[in-house]
């Protein structure tokens, strides 16, 4: 039968090999993502909204300096962190995103402000830091985005392109809780959650730090409406993680709702017709996960690895990061 | 006979009615639509990409002031002109956007070198700026977008909102060559072409000031791959104006893009069923300009006026502005 209520989570895919993960990190974040999606699936089962859902889960991954979103973010090439959000309400088709902003803790809690509150879809940097402060969102001075490992990250990655290496921010020296736990996902770092609710309504959030060293306010999938973010009853929810401008040129997200809602394709047969299919014709990489109204359930992805999770009436609460997990 | 070339423009749709023209604007603005159209058409006819169609007449139609677009933009509440555009080439799916852009002159050319030469789709703000600077694409002071018709416009709307006026850019006491022709379309400013070359591929571009007042980084539909702007040669190609908001949440391009390829809607129909209905259910106003790679062309609005113009292989070059002329 299907279930009444349903989420998937996602915390990123790319290069995630059981080779590669010490015990201790395959353990922390499965552990990570066990606690975020029981706590998107107690708000389902206790009745709240899938948009709720969605947007618990989100901050509970953005303050996790496992992921890249929120704290733990990779940094820009200025040794910024810039962080992108989105979130989609299915009933409605609101939508609220925010790209290139520094202040919110939570910009998946801004990206949902937007939404409701400044009667816009897409706020974008400085504009949309101030608009954070003016609706009194929690905001966060820059260290405490930062992590030591993604610094680390960012001056290699600078060393190599025979880039400047900016200063580091300061009040950047605290501890680190996830030293030595975190994994470098490679360059898909995202974090995102679909959720159906006990209505029948479906909901999509997606956050992330975007890819290390990004220049120019380089903006990718995940805060654009259609292609890391969508969500709509007459189709389904889908949040994205990859190579994001691949992404954006194929319009992943909304694709994937309109072969369920044009052609009466299955979940899973859509997300791998994209992912699978057109992705990997063009040479893109990552995943994404799905769910639809109706209780179906999707991922896909075309690199070795995602952490995904995902919960529903009367099924496990399950946790899956490598290929021969199915 | 299907025609081997075609080309669509729009210049914005809104509340456009023969009362409220003065013959002058009426003329300003066909003279000007004509003039635009044949620019891009010449590029067709010998033999030219749709893309380089494209980008030729959007670069006309932000040199000129009667339009929403590069010089004659609307201002922010903060009396700068923040510019956003988008470019799509069908045959690939290669796409180049900015948003909050404020130095080049040629928006449309700077979104096209991102798209060839940044090696992301999406870039914002200064980062885009800087962008633009490193590329050496035409740069232009602040008060080289200016229109005094446009100050009036923010400032009428920054009294009427009660927020506080910024001090007018330096520079800006030029001769405004639009003074007394241009004619306030309210809030759907944007200007935008679709193509078809003689190859059979389609391409799509769109440029815009946004909304006068505009707030807090605000970005609209133009900028955004699938829902200002679009094009696919499984598809069509597309290039939107309106109630930015609304074309985000309906992904308007894509969306008539995939009737067309999934549900075999003919371009009309498709764009008709997205435009008047989708999008005049949820309560957004604008329209869009399609063609399609086997020589359909369509166009479709909910308000009262949409400047627009068509030519093609075969068929004269042809302007409309009212609802009254098919």
């Amino acid at each position: 039968m299907a279930p009444k209520w349903a989420i998937v989570v996602h915390g990123g895919a790319g290069v995630i090999e059981r080779a590669h993960l010490k015990p201790e990190q395959e353990q922390a974040y499965r552990a990570a993502m066990a606690k975020v999606t029981e706590a998107g699936a107690e708000v389902l089962r206790s009745g709240g909204l899938a948009l709720d859902a969605c947007e618990t889960a989100v901050r509970l991954l953005e303050d996790d300096p496992l992921f890249n979103a929120g704290r733990g973010a990779v940094f820009t090439a200025e040794g910024r962190n810039e962080l992108d959000a989105a979130i989609m309400d299915g009933r409605t088709l609101a939508a609220g995103a925010v790209a290139g902003v520094t202040r919110a803790r939570h910009p998946i809690s801004l990206a949902r402000a937007v939404m409701e509150r400044s009667g816009h879809v897409m706020l974008i940097g400085q504009g949309a830091d101030d608009f954070a402060a003016d609706q009194n969102l929690e905001l966060a001075e820059p260290f405490h985005f930062h992590t030591a490992r993604r610094w680390r990250s960012l001056t290699n990655f600078l060393k190599a392109e025979n880039l400047p290496i900016p200063p580091e921010p300061v009040g950047a020296d605290r501890p680190d809780p996830a030293l030595g736990l975190a994994h470098d996902e490679g360059k898909h770092g995202t974090v995102g959650v679909v959720a159906l609710d006990i209505r029948g309504d479906v909901a999509a959030a997606t956050s992330t730090g975007g890819t290390t060293g990004k220049r120019w306010g380089r903006v990718g999938d995940s805060p654009l409406i259609g292609a890391g973010t969508y969500a709509s009853n007459a189709g389904c929810a889908v949040s994205a993680t990859g190579t994001g401008e691949f992404f954006i040129r194929l319009t992943v997200a909304r694709d994937i709702s309109a072969l369920v809602e044009l052609k009466g394709m299955g979940l899973q047969q859509a997300c791998d017709e994209v992912i699978q299919k057109r992705l990997t014709a063009m040479g893109g990489d990552g995943g994404v996960i799905a769910v639809a109204p109706d209780g179906q359930l999707a991922w896909s992805y075309n690199t070795s690895g995602m952490y995904r999770a995902r919960a529903a009436e009367g099924q496990p609460l399950s946790v899956h990061i490598y290929k021969d997990e199915f």
